[in-house]
């Protein structure tokens, strides 16, 4: 474990990677490294957070990041409580408050929360005393996924700093997709974004990144492309006109990555994966795929980002 | 932890408050003070239920009961499982019945039942050998609300007897408010009820309270004031006019406090709030308030509970 | 504990009775055995899958069997996760492939599964490395139910082979029948079938079971009835005329018994009870009846199971 960096962690809350400094996640990606050592352990447990309590406070439904969440709490022993409460029950903030006040008041240390509402888990962490973290609010943020995602690429390419990296999807709905950026960019990377022109940003660029609405221009030159998942349902807004459409135009197929990508181009994607629509099958299970690793990644972060927040020195 | 208290208590299960001697009320308002203790130790845990197997079985929703059930299980090291069952799939009693004695059968020292129907809990009382603790029973009776309520007043005013206490609100279908009374009667407590007269049971005295339809009367000389959740759904039943008219004659102000109350008035409510209904937002949040206290204190009360069943003498 | 079963063991899933031998299935039994006893110390809990980590992966509603499953776990020391999960939110394999293959690089060491389609287990063991347990896939099978079942008798009449059976009621939609003919049969019972035309599968008897219509003869010389548990929508479906008709013909009453059955028969019933349609009240709860002893001995068989294949020697 490397003790340096607890020493140095001094945020309270991770409520977003938009605060963090180049240096804190970084520090956060080195723990995560030493965490990801006890996992492969025979029992992949460790003392570290006994007597803490965690209430995980999911107010949207999450299968995957949940379940990361509460490994990555037995892992490091603390107790843990699950409250999932639909975002609907919270509909004034003043309620979402009073609820918040409540789980404190029974001697909490900190909470998970994921909630439809961009900036809930901040108005939280004005509210109560205990850490928050953001486990994706809205189409704000989702810092423990851009983190997993710097650990994938710095875990199979060594370094994140001057790799290109394009995200290809529907940027303007995406908290992956603003949490990745934030990350990459503080991090060195040189980020590119590529989706249909009504689901990218307007001032986009204003984040550091370059846009481009060609796919192939995307991959060529890529290090790494993040395909984010489409929500099939927006379909049926309008904002793009069929999942053919989208599919022949932003569908990452092998022979795409074959005729224009790098040969160790990385493929991620946060789960889950609509097969067919945002990669083939033979890209998702094949060579260049890191999806699963992405997966095991997430425990070791999240018990890292845990570990930090129990830590903090104020 | 006061050795003393385990020796004596007798009792199997929780039903209700109404079966309690105010010696036993005093005896686990005791036993809580020693786990509040607990609670503020760095690491809030003793062993003290390890290998007790406790089943939480909550058949109407809740998020604030259960959870300081669960946590009050997990800082006790007892093993638990929750299971959140539709009241109505309890239609029949024989269903309920087999229900228990399945649970029972996988040997389950204790059950937690939360429960649509007064009476369920005792019914189950019947029917198993595992200790039964009432977590809620229609509008019948919250036993461990009105000790937590009771352990709070004791806390903030260093006695219960002799104290001034008003209940106020929907008395007629709150399992609170006859907790609260049988319990403060018991430990005697000079007690006032005050709500519309649609929502004051027809013979409450012979509980042996004061009645009054007037917040003000309800108010002055109170050293205590219990303000009950207002069910909005109960408002569509024609049993009181609007929430306006419910706001300006019972509602609890700042300016009516500060005219009427004694100064070191306590303001309890047992949550969820509805702000500007009961209460406004400046009492909820304000000097008099003890809502937080309250709930903090509901996890020491349930471990005094949980630990004081598990060693009934027989 | 026999530890000499442990060096046997070679079976990385339990996806159905089939598959298993007679001597693996006695195996399990006498493993089982060995945590009943455990289930009576004061307590019931061993460190013996300390750090292994379960996933109970429910995609139907099931209340006893994840109970029992979660409470085997809980007393084995194993870190488990309960993610309930519809099924038709894994309408195609793709996804149910995708989902387990996300689990597992969560690094879990066993999946159990409840599934509404025959197979599901078995698809999900192709497709992950963690051990697979089957807790009823569709009317295929549900092994552990039927190893619970084989343990009672075991347990009730010290033998299993040469024992007469009778299993009643909807034979052809009956996971728990399947499972419970494959593992009777293997141990050398005499299985006889018996229920209404329109549910026993056509060629049942090549299973190596007899067929009957007639209740009285399924009773006449059976040591143990299996009383199948009716579900109630099937009968909007015709496949029977009625439920008065149904109990008339099929309902074991303790009159039936009376002049029927064996002085020392046993009764069994998967659970839940419909109380007055497969069997009436005093039989339930009648002195015949092992219906509770088979909810306890599920807890010790869980176990076992789930011991024996964190152990298999590959």
């Amino acid at each position: 474990m490397e003790k340096i960096t607890q020493k140095k962690w001094t945020k309270k809350h991770l409520l977003g990677i938009e605060e963090l400094t180049g240096e804190e996640i970084l520090m956060i990606l080195d723990q995560a490294k030493g965490f990801k050592e006890v996992l492969k352990r025979a029992i992949p447990k460790v003392p570290t957070l006994r007597g803490k309590t965690i209430v995980n406070l999911f107010c949207e439904p999450s299968t995957r990041t949940r379940a990361s969440f509460e490994l990555a709490e037995k892992r490091l022993s603390a107790d843990s409580l699950s409250l999932s409460t639909a975002s609907s029950s919270f509909v004034k903030g003043e309620t979402l408050k009073d609820t918040a006040r409540n789980i404190e008041a029974m001697q909490i240390d900190m909470i998970i929360m994921r909630h439809a509402c961009a900036g809930a888990p901040q108005f939280l962490s004005r509210c109560v005393d205990a850490a928050i973290i953001n486990a994706g609010d809205g189409a704000h943020e989702h810092p423990t996924q851009a983190l997993l995602d710097a650990f994938t690429i710095r875990e199979k390419r060594g370094k994140i700093a001057g790799l290109k990296v394009s995200i290809i999807g529907d940027i303007a709905h995406s908290r992956v997709a603003r949490s990745n950026i934030w990350a990459l960019t503080k991090l060195g990377a040189d980020v590119t974004v590529c989706g249909p022109k009504t689901l990218i940003p307007a001032e986009i660029e204003k984040m550091g990144v370059k846009v481009t609405y060609d796919i192939k221009k995307a991959i060529k030159g890529a290090d790494v492309l993040n395909v984010l998942r489409i929500q099939l349902e927006r379909q049926q807004k309008g904002l793009f006109p069929s999942i053919r459409e989208y599919v022949q135009t932003f569908g990452i197929t092998k022979e795409l990555l074959d005729e224009h990508a790098k040969k160790d181009i990385i493929i991620m994607h946060p789960g889950p994966i609509n097969r067919g629509v945002e990669l083939t099958k033979d890209v998702a299970d094949g060579e260049y795929s890191v999806i699963l690793d992405q997966v095991t990644n997430g425990v070791a972060i999240r018990m890292a980002v845990l570990y930090l927040l129990s830590h903090t020195k104020r």
